[in-house]
């Protein structure tokens, strides 16, 4: 990632994660809203931790909410993380954060301070590494650093009652965005020397490094992710997104014997158009290891393909090892339980009622694991048909990751 | 609507809709994007529509979407529209749209002069009739009026070698939304007169009324379901919006039969703690008519409580009478068929396999079939937990509205 030519040298962030949400219309400030079951702050928190350079990750959070914020660190594994109470405005609660590197706490100890300090929105989860690799080496040459996007509107300039005084040239302006990346020094400095109404009124720390410390911030057009989870919509926007993303991948575990081989050949076939697909043999699938090694891990998705006498012991294999992981921490994974049956459906649905038990309990650990079960007695055309039917199926539980639906046995 | 103390005079309609959606990163432009399967400019006109009294609504599109858009207003009977050909760039399309007040077509008619006239984009579908009223009244009392909402984002500018210039105060600014509305004799002249260079690099109406008639815009704070459908997350949220909207409603058809009207009332109970319910005995629901009263004809979502011995005969007859209607042009319709059972779940299944057959068909109309099995040979702790899954399964399904799911039978 780092290379010599463009070091941002040792790294901090401060996510400031204060905020009352009120423009969600929701009395739960918008980034411990969930999404996919995990609060909003604990994805961005993610993208965070995913880049190693970056040393220190400061979180400033309302008092109210450290208790929860404590909570969410703590579910999740979360590493390098630094809590800190909020002030009472966005500023406020900036300056507090970068106290950390410069004020002994009451125990005497203190953060390192590092050379260049990321300041994030915990609200805005798809930041990239690369991106924040980008601000950090523009800030560590320039002194500050900021992203910023096209405007999707025209901004207006509007007179005390209410009627259009001037519009801006579209083209000329921009709006801000995060991240914003800065010298430590420039910034800390900035918010030293900075009024009360800076603090209580102001928004923008880029503003702060002109105003205080004349430094011009290089400004990189960022990509359309970065925008901010303000309101509901957003919230639904951010869950497809995440869900599209960890729905590109599949695993598909397949048995060697006869019938289930065909079924997933037929299966992987159809598949593979619709998924980037490895398949694996059930047998190479028995330890952590292996399975760690398929995706690098990353894999959320998995298609088992049961021999027709076995019941569902192969799906009970998977969702055992899988739970060894603790896997579905970060999102839940899904696991189609596939059958081939020669009989009619319903002594084949019979046999496998079981599979809603064993569906209860996964879903313990975060996994969600429905039945399919396919009649391999048909000609060639009407299987073709049936595994057509069975791929729509697949896809749509994985892209929805449904939990009302865990447990149920679809036909194809 | 309409009252003495603020008419809007005679309304037209104006929408823009020759864009090439670029920053969507697809081909299509986003205004022909489908959403719940409809274009989106479909929902827009839906919005138009409702207010009868806009009496014209032109749409101005690019030349090589006419023909598609004309498909679009034939499939989901689109009324008041007009086509106009677009220009080349979004201000050259306005004024083509306006044009046809003014110039009689080739066949020597033209469209009634309106008095007020609203412009909006074709990609903000959730425009409410109320707001749209509001902003008519405006620009006929002021001769100009728009939307604005509060900036997302400060708004910067950059010097030519891109470092921060300056910020501007976020409190002092809007950002400039649709709709807006005009006198008709304001913003013509206001087009007629303008330069070629307005015509081809500018992209505000409000400006062009106030550099070239004078007029000062009324600004009006609108919903945030204004905002603009501009990248692929706004589609996701669009659907989102509206599966949400239409999963409001739900009407519960049971029988007269002891067993249905059991089933029925307990998940009546249940059901009424997630959506508005009403519920219907089936002999109530055997005309268009009766079923036309039920929430106004607005409802997207049908319970059917089948008598045990009568597989799935009522949700038939629902079918049926739905497809008469044509319900399902609009948004997919869900309907549960929820089936009792006594026996182990297998042969109830077995009894059922026909409904896939059925939910074939009646996806053909846009309505999907979902089956749902409850044992009602339980104890009454164990009913009561099968109805609260069957609850949850129902929710689920009706949220979704996923198309590759039709004709599955859930147990609860
Ligand atoms: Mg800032
Ligand atoms: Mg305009």
């Amino acid at each position: 990632m780092e290379d010599a030519a463009g070091e941002p040298g040792r790294c901090a962030a401060v996510l400031p994660a204060g905020g009352c949400g009120e423009r969600l219309g929701s009395s739960t400030p918008k980034q411990f809203c969930t999404v996919l079951g995990r609060p909003l702050i604990s994805h961005t928190l993610e993208a965070f931790e995913r880049a190693s350079w970056i040393k220190d990750i400061i979180v400033v959070v309302a008092l109210e909410s450290l208790d929860l914020m404590k909570a969410i660190i703590h579910k999740y594994g979360h590493k390098r993380v630094t809590l800190v109470k909020g002030g009472e405005t966005r500023h406020r609660s900036i300056l507090n954060g970068l106290k950390v590197f410069s004020e002994n706490r009451s125990d005497g100890t203190a953060n390192e301070k590092p050379e260049v300090v990321i300041i994030h929105d915990a609200v805005r989860p798809f930041v990239d590494e690369e991106f924040l690799l980008q601000v950090a080496i523009s800030a560590k040459q320039h002194g500050a650093a900021g992203a910023i996007r096209p405007l999707v509107s025209t901004v207006i300039a509007s007179s005390s009652d209410g009627f259009l005084d001037y519009s801006l040239e579209r083209a000329k302006h921009r709006a801000s965005e995060m991240p914003q990346a800065f010298q430590y020094d420039v910034i800390y400095r900035s918010y030293l020397q900075c009024t009360d109404y800076d603090l209580d009124f102001g928004t923008e720390c880029l503003h702060l490094a002109l105003q205080y410390s004349n430094v011009k911030a290089k400004l990189l057009e960022g990509p359309p992710d970065l925008w901010k989870v303000t309101y509901k919509r957003d919230l639904y926007a951010a869950e497809s997104v995440i869900k599209e993303s960890i729905s590109q991948q599949l695993c598909i575990i397949t048995n060697v014997n006869k019938d289930a081989i065909e079924v997933g050949f037929l299966l992987h076939e159809s598949l593979k158009l619709h998924f980037k697909v490895k398949a694996v043999s059930s047998s190479m699938c028995k330890t952590i290891h292996h399975l760690q090694n398929i995706f690098h891990g990353q894999c959320c998705n998995f298609i088992c393909i049961n021999v027709k006498d076995s019941d569902f012991e192969e799906t009970q294999n998977l969702v055992d090892l899988l739970q060894t992981t603790n896997a579905g921490i970060s999102y839940p994974l899904v696991i189609l339980s596939v059958h081939s049956t020669s009989e009619d459906y319903s002594s084949g649905i019979n046999k496998l009622i079981g599979i809603r038990k064993l569906a209860k309990e996964a879903y313990k650990s975060n996994i969600l694991v429905y039945g399919l079960l396919i009649n391999i007695d048909q000609d060639k055309v009407q299987l073709q048909q049936a595994v057509c039917e069975g791929t729509a199926i697949i896809t749509a539980l994985i892209k929805d990751r449904n939990p009302a639906l865990v447990g149920q046995i679809m036909v194809a």
